[in-house]
């Protein structure tokens, strides 16, 4: 009778929903982040003056957060947490690097790129990656198969603001290469040169796609724009007449609508998720350059909301409930465990923080799963600790916005680094913009969160406080 | 040959796409309007700590607006505005009415209600009015067959916060009617009393739609909550865990989700639009028991924007498209000439200050329809105006919520109702929360804006600057 078993496994498959047998196959990931893309800067989020219809669509179709967070608000830690689903100061990691750094994201961690090796994953980079240039922290040291970026911020450069020589320290710094796998592909001399940077991204990502239709992949896009120097293609210059930012909303907004439609052209929509969010909030010290935190306080830079608090849309036609908002608390290092639990794969040998939302995506979540998360900013100071709505800012020196004039075209103004913030308990449903210190109303409230913040600094260490932690994992170093 | 024309017009329409035939019947109109609910309190909007899943259906199935104002930041005023498609002092109507008031809107201005009878639509009022609470300017007397509801707010009453008897100027005050039609149907003595309210009137509502599902109707669904003081039914009591006023929301959102639920039943989903939006901003004072503007700056009784921009969803499927977001500027004042301009009614023979944004809601729209928007507060003071993304705010003693610690549990913080705001440039495209002022900067645009400023204040009159305007039309008096 065995001799039947293929026909018989035929006939019960046919009659399986067909959904079903689409799961069975892995899904294409596709991970999209943005740098400096601020919470307000879509329109599903309220931005105003310019449209976003695809991302809208997106959401309209997919799930939206509106609690998710940045693991920290600064360009090289928020990488390194989001690819390894950790904090990044857990792996050494703060700041963002400059270019020729001796340190950079360790290879011992496991990457989501690693991670999905386990199950044969194509993986591809296209995008800012800024872990470390040397080539043992560079993605193809790092589980992917392919490259096609700039290695660091598109700021670090020997061009001043306004595309004429830098005069300050900026001189020092080479010149900025686009890289192509593990060699320079071309120099990025001008601002002219950097306006191809989003379509050529695009198109790169787009190859990939097509490269590997057949097999499950892994597309990590990471965007430079809209990181100052912002700058657009021809097609999209003065397109809203709006401005330069809107022009370059509007070219992400295509490239997004691009990738899309790519998508279904090859017929991998029900296939493939699509994750969208930011490395941390606009850098409103750059005015009309800069994005917005749609009404959170300060931003990039900063661990106040409009510094960790970023867009997020999941899209998974037929898997993902359309059309739903999420508002528990989750954070970038949450995707690399959902992705495991999602393909069932093993866990690194070493801690996560990360905490699978794989029910809450499914549309199955009856509570929330994360319930606490922890702001560290500068070399490692536990700024702010969160639990559920309550968010108690400690007392720091940090960078402030308010008060202080943005700049315009693409000059900056003047933002205070040091400005004494001090003790705050900001309860976030009732106050989103932390305006009201409440902590004499809560001391019960204060005394969990000061316990919960003994036990984070005794684990991550924290600088203000002189805690030195333990377990934290050496970063990655060439010398 | 003409006796051929009625078989050919049937076999002509019988080809004719069935959208076609179904815009051919007059769709039925509900227009569901919140007391004090602020810019940031559904999901779609932000809101932490609860969920409002069928006010995010209606948004991801309708047309979101963003960019929305209420025509004035206080009760009467808005709710005039919102019936009639004038500013709220074209008519004479300012301020929040008190019980056996001698003024209210007066009859002679046409309603939505009065408009909509040219097609012979059935008109029924449900919820607060605040319009006056003398019959002559009652619902039956403005254009509504039926009213079923409390004549003004819900905290004009003799009953102190904690429902205790109040000892203040509010004793003077009788006790609070809930009205059926002309009569009084019941007295609300105690906080009690109140908590039936949102179930009363969506039953109520429910009813009215009912007995008139084979007629066109408009229903006016004002619900009295979440103005303070806030309450649910038994059912919501202790819903979420988060406290009354996310209890409270969630009472709401069963109440949209009963009505849509109705609807289908009923099988009137396709011809029916649903407008849902707010009076205006959140009354902050009241801390845990108000709502949330969301990012927006202060809260109700003031014009900024935290006072007027309000949720704004717009639902009719098969005809606004499905999670489309809608960020130009609009506002409750264009409701009235887009239902005129949708049923081919005839406007009043007096000023209307609204726009249709039928092309909007459509999705057919290049460019955007309302450009200038006045913000009037107090008797007739000209605070702040707009033109796209400019906001003058001029300098004007004003009420303010931040840095006064708001109250808790039913008792108001203390919110100074006389801070001197300064003048200021505010460009809300780029910042949300009007923090920069950037008048210096922009020297044109504060010339434009001013001499708009001019003749508004020619116009519609201004008590900041001593000027009378003209063509103010006559409040409605019982005396």
């Amino acid at each position: 009778m065995l001799y039947l078993l293929p026909f018989l496994m035929a006939v019960i498959s046919f009659f399986l929903p067909p959904a079903e047998k689409k799961t069975d196959k892995n899904p294409n990931i596709i991970l999209i982040y943005m740098d400096d893309l601020g919470y307000g800067d879509l329109s599903c989020y309220g931005a105003l003056g310019y449209k976003t219809p695809a991302l809208d669509r997106l959401a309209s179709k997919g799930m939206r957060f509106t609690n998710f967070l940045s693991a920290q608000a600064v360009c090289s830690a928020s990488r390194a947490a989001l690819l390894t689903g950790c904090y990044p100061n857990r792996m050494g990691v703060s700041g963002a690097y400059f270019p020729n750094s001796k340190v950079g994201l360790s290879p011992d961690e496991v990457t989501i790129a690693e991670l999905l090796k386990q199950k044969s994953y194509k993986t591809g980079a296209v995008g800012k990656w800024h872990l470390g240039d040397n080539p043992v922290f560079m993605p193809l040291n790092q589980g992917f198969d392919s490259y096609f970026g700039i290695p660091y911020s598109n700021d670090m450069w020997p061009v001043h603001y306004d595309g004429a020589p830098a005069t300050n320290w900026k001189k020092s710094i080479p010149t900025l290469p686009l890289i192509l796998n593990k060699d320079t592909f071309a120099l990025l001399n001008t601002l002219k040169d950097q306006e191809n940077l989003t379509k050529q991204y695009t198109e790169r990502a787009i190859s990939f796609i097509e490269k590997n239709k057949k097999s499950p992949f892994f597309l990590y896009l990471a965007h430079t724009m809209p990181h100052v120097p912002i700058a657009v293609s021809d097609r999209f210059k003065n397109y809203t007449g709006q401005g330069l930012f809107a022009d370059l909303m509007s070219e992400i907004d295509w490239s997004v609508d691009t990738l899309v439609h790519s998508l279904d052209r090859l017929g991998l929509s029900k296939n493939t998720m699509i994750i969208f969010t930011s490395d941390n909030g606009p850098w409103l010290n750059y005015g009309n350059h800069a994005g917005s935190a749609g009404g959170f306080r300060e931003g990039k830079g900063t661990t106040f909301e409009g510094g960790q608090r970023v867009p997020a849309i999941f899209y998974w036609p037929g898997v993902i409930p359309s059309g739903s908002i999420s508002n528990h608390l989750t954070a970038t290092i949450d995707i690399f465990p959902t992705l495991a639990e999602l393909l069932n794969l093993n866990l690194p040998h070493v801690k996560i923080d990360g905490l699978s939302i794989l029910p809450m995506l499914k549309g199955a979540l009856k509570s929330p799963i994360r319930r606490e998360f922890y702001y560290y900013y500068r070399k490692n100071a536990l700024e702010a600790i969160r639990y559920d709505q309550w968010k108690l800012v400690f007392k720091h020196p940090g960078r402030t916005y308010t008060q202080h004039l943005p700049g315009n075209d693409g000059f900056p103004g003047t933002a205070p680094e040091d400005f004494p913030f001090p003790m705050a308990l900001y309860n976030l449903n009732r106050d989103p913009s932390e305006l009201y210190d409440v902590q004499e109303a809560y001391p019960e409230i204060m005394d969990k969160l000061n316990k919960l913040a003994e036990r984070v600094r005794a684990d991550l260490g924290d600088e203000l406080t002189g805690v030195e932690g333990k377990g934290r994992r050496p970063i990655g170093s060439v010398n």
